[in-house]
């Protein structure tokens, strides 16, 4: 089958030919991918940000947004059949540990990471584990929703997460209505009567956000801490969601944080740097948000087929993965790019 | 009447006979002043750390962590009488305002803080405002509790915010076994199951931690983080109170704090300086903390009066409020010291 | 001026001149009646339903949802001044008690319930105090508003307390259509992404029920009960909002709770008869609900200045007051009565 | 093997000779039982109480509170060993459903309850789940801890559930100091600061309730709902702990509970009648509790491991399971009854 496969760091990835995946363990599953997002982790694991912790074996196949059908199961599997169509959560679990068993099973003891620590989804087939499937309505367009696999509980997980912070009357911010970003406001406007303030630099971005459920824009100009507290009378917003997190947002995101309010920081690549004053005298948290759970994902996409949440895709063929990272790269993709057979 | 004065910054303060204040508004109350807790934010205050935040108009008197008799009070008090034994929240509120009435009156909208933004109680007398008295049962010795005005509902206000956190086999460590930190160890004695580790540099303070409630002791020697992290089987503690927050603590909190745990931020003076990439990669969390709230002082008040929290006290006369300051500027306190007339 | 006074339980109340009322107290705040609601509480205490919990001297003047404008104020009143537009949370509370500063003011320890313990504001002046009131931008009609101080601010509180109950992929249930439901409807559709089915016997109601958001409608004809479990795969449903809680609704509520859910009494008349082991075997909760906090009720007022809820009211000159409580008393009401100067 | 076999309903359980179990399944793990808590649902299942519910197919062995040692296991079972001390968390969930993955896998869409919908433990070996199985330290007694499988989580489970609520200041009763009530009664003093009152008709468990954590104890003698609230001002406490739930204990309970308070059901067997009027008025809730999860089960080992939970038991030899149960059904037993192999 073809796959996008990684020879080196910092070098771009290539498709090429390799042996179909086959199940081995009596839980295991392999599903043909009918969608596979292009993630900014992607370009991240290519510059090597993720070898430290990862650490896979090269050349290995990236990718880690995938839906598609059920192609095969284990000899143990009874809660997917073969033809079911599918989205996977990101991460198969062990579903015995302290953090899988208290609903937290992002924090798995014992997960694997498809497409960052092994073969991943920019394939034609994936292996996986019945743990990590959900079912989907059998009409649904594997393409349209694979996003949400990844960029998509990354987003509503963060949202969820401060829904309690979030009463009529409050204001968030979005930092970056990107690949996340977009979906994240769509899942504020849905769950939530807070006032949305969107910031990016790009004005289609806005523009888009806009429709999407964004009370008000701001360009990032260099005057958006100033513009943001002024659209809060001063005191700033009670949530901060920060999809950059590198750049300067990741400084710019804490000082438009209001006093006890909670700065979240969901995009990587930059560094924090706060004095514990500034921290202590407003009481203010800075919450670290990773992948959401399973069942995440399965409320995700009951939003996702409530037509509350919506992707806006560009898709590529498979092999064409190399241009959809390239376009990613350079800013020429609104909403979310993913490769389809 | 007699008042510990700020008359510069990066002066010593000095003890000089002012006019006794009287009640001018129909809330206020005087109260004569049994106990006066030094803290180490005084010394801040005289580095000229809170200027900016604060203000004052020089000299001022110092101090903010009182209890003692009420003196005086104004013409619509009815909460209090002339001779009750009070304690004193450290910030008069409005209870008018959103956090006011959503149980976060220390971040009142329209607060003042004795002692930092005007004339506070280390004197024979202090102004403040019926909102701010607790009430206490007539035969407590205002020099016992005093401490607890700040100190200890600071330390209490963190570790009450954590409890959910804090389930039976969970480990949280303490940074810095002091004023605030004594105070924090045996609110998680009497409040969780949780094991408690406590870190500092000096011996006899980790001798009265383990007397107070500490299960393991670790001296700040240069490998605590891998000792805590030994002693967590490498996975960090679920949540790190940092009651230093200078000097390298506020990066070895962080360090010591185990996936999707929570490193608090309670005392202050240090910069953090953390990667977006570990802050997202494992889900940790940095919360800031500040004072608590009356409620919160009324219950620490109930774990005193049941003899579970204890305060260790080094007493001084009033007079010798700058004996005081040195002392605890040189690590010559355990404890905490407190003023009496 | 002229007022509806009860002068006697099991007799309708009568249109009266008595004298106006004026500030007593420095907080007292006099507000010119703009919007009265009337409320089936109303007919509760004409029935004597609330002459034990109350105990109002008679005759008293009725009427506890009221809005307006600020009329007189106390000498301590700073909040409010002569001519703004107000609505008025129904409990003015002491602001000093454990539950006023723990952000449950609606137990307070010291609070007055004007219209149930003493006069109230179906009258053209109401005295009460400067904690009571909500300001409002000055183009406010108090007419349109008025009923949110009492049956919106309830129905708002319950369905706020549920928020957490009610991810993507649940259902909740509302029990009645009427004057407090149709407020519930449209706090969960601006707040949650939850399935909302609506029961009541009135098909008008049901109508104006879809029109506000809900997804499903019920007619109550007997079957009910087993019309929920179907549209719930027999489960029940996560929560069910009992705005009725009498002639049976109490324990149809219970019964389409899904396992592990909860059953939320609003209304009330009723008794619940419910055996121990069905309330264990399937951990449900019945949640009482009393009126909402001074901060639930601005949250509302922001919902309804978004737009996001609507009063649907029909309004009666306070002199017909005794026709709009027989209006009620005979369904004859969609929405809420409100009377108006 | 020997097991304790109920033939039919109304009559008292023999102990018979009956194959031993064996594993089927990969995941299947049968245990060398070590001990074997004798619970009042025992007694409630040979009432037939329990036989619409479960429904089991007479004979069948009874038993359901089980710790022993690892003897077979399946062939994909990796998270325990042949050999290994286990206590059994009482009902073997899927792991898959929506409950099992938000971490309230006692509501597992899947799960079965040997001794109530199969055969149970109350034999020399069970067959159950990998799942199931909570890893012990090798040197603990199962017949120590084996009444913590059902007695212990149900009762640690509520009081987990209840600490938010139970700040300093605050006072809990527990209705009966029984079998779950006196492990209830250490699980709030590990756990929390708040005043614990225990009622009970027995002056013996009374006694062994003081000796346990009870801060105040008050006999059954028809005064106790006075003598509670004699004791908390008038007011009631804010959580009740029913640990009976029957024979008047469920009018009591609720009458014992504050406003805004929270009446907790655990034990079963009577009816909770409650005008709605009640509820609503003082906004009381009415909480179910059923056994707790697997990490509860794991929580409160940890407790045990660290001596803050122990249980008071009285053994007997398998084969006299029959007096066993008598001695409990006539309130012979003190704290729990276990039988040995």
């Amino acid at each position: 089958m073809k796959a996008v496969r990684l020879h080196g760091y910092h070098q771009r990835p290539v498709v090429e030919e390799v042996p179909e995946p086959v199940c081995k363990g009596p839980l295991d599953v392999v599903v043909r991918i009918g969608g596979a997002g292009v993630c900014r982790t992607d370009l991240h694991i290519i510059e090597g940000q993720w070898a430290g912790a990862m650490d896979p074996a090269l050349p290995y196949t990236i990718g880690h947004e995938n839906a598609g059908w059920v192609h095969e199961i284990g000899s143990a599997v009874t809660s997917v059949a073969v033809g079911d169509t599918v989205i996977l959560h990101p991460t198969p679990t062990c579903g015995l540990c302290h953090a899988c068993r208290a609903g937290n099973d992002m924090h798995c003891a014992a997960s694997s990471f498809p497409g960052l620590d092994g073969d991943g989804g920019m394939a034609e087939y994936l292996l996986t584990s019945a743990r990590a499937c959900v079912k989907l309505a059998p009409e649904t367009k594997p393409r349209d929703v694979a996003a949400l696999a990844d960029a998509g509980i990354t987003a509503y997980h963060a949202v969820r997460k401060a829904l309690p912070l979030l009463y009529p009357g409050t204001t968030c911010v979005v930092l970056g209505a990107g690949g996340l970003g977009h979906i994240g406001i769509q899942c504020l406007a849905a769950l939530t009567a807070s006032k949305i303030v969107v910031v990016d630099r790009n004005a289609d971005a806005l523009k888009l956000a806009a429709e999407l459920g964004a009370h008000e824009t701001v360009v990032a100009d260099g005057n958006q801490v100033s513009s943001v507290l002024d659209r809060t009378g001063g005191t700033g917003a009670e949530v901060v969601f920060d999809f950059v997190a590198e750049a300067g947002a990741e400084q710019d995101g804490f000082a438009m944080t209001a006093r006890a309010g909670s700065y979240y920081v969901i995009g990587y690549g930059g560094t924090v740097h706060i004095p514990t004053l500034d921290i202590i005298s407003t009481e203010r948290s800075i919450v670290g948000n990773i992948v959401g759970t399973y069942n995440d994902l399965a409320e995700l996409m009951r939003l996702a087929q409530d037509g509350l949440v919506t992707l806006h895709t560009k898709t590529y063929p498979l092999t064409a993965a190399v241009e959809a990272l390239d376009d990613l790269d350079h800013g020429r993709v609104r909403g979310r790019a993913v490769l389809v057979p």
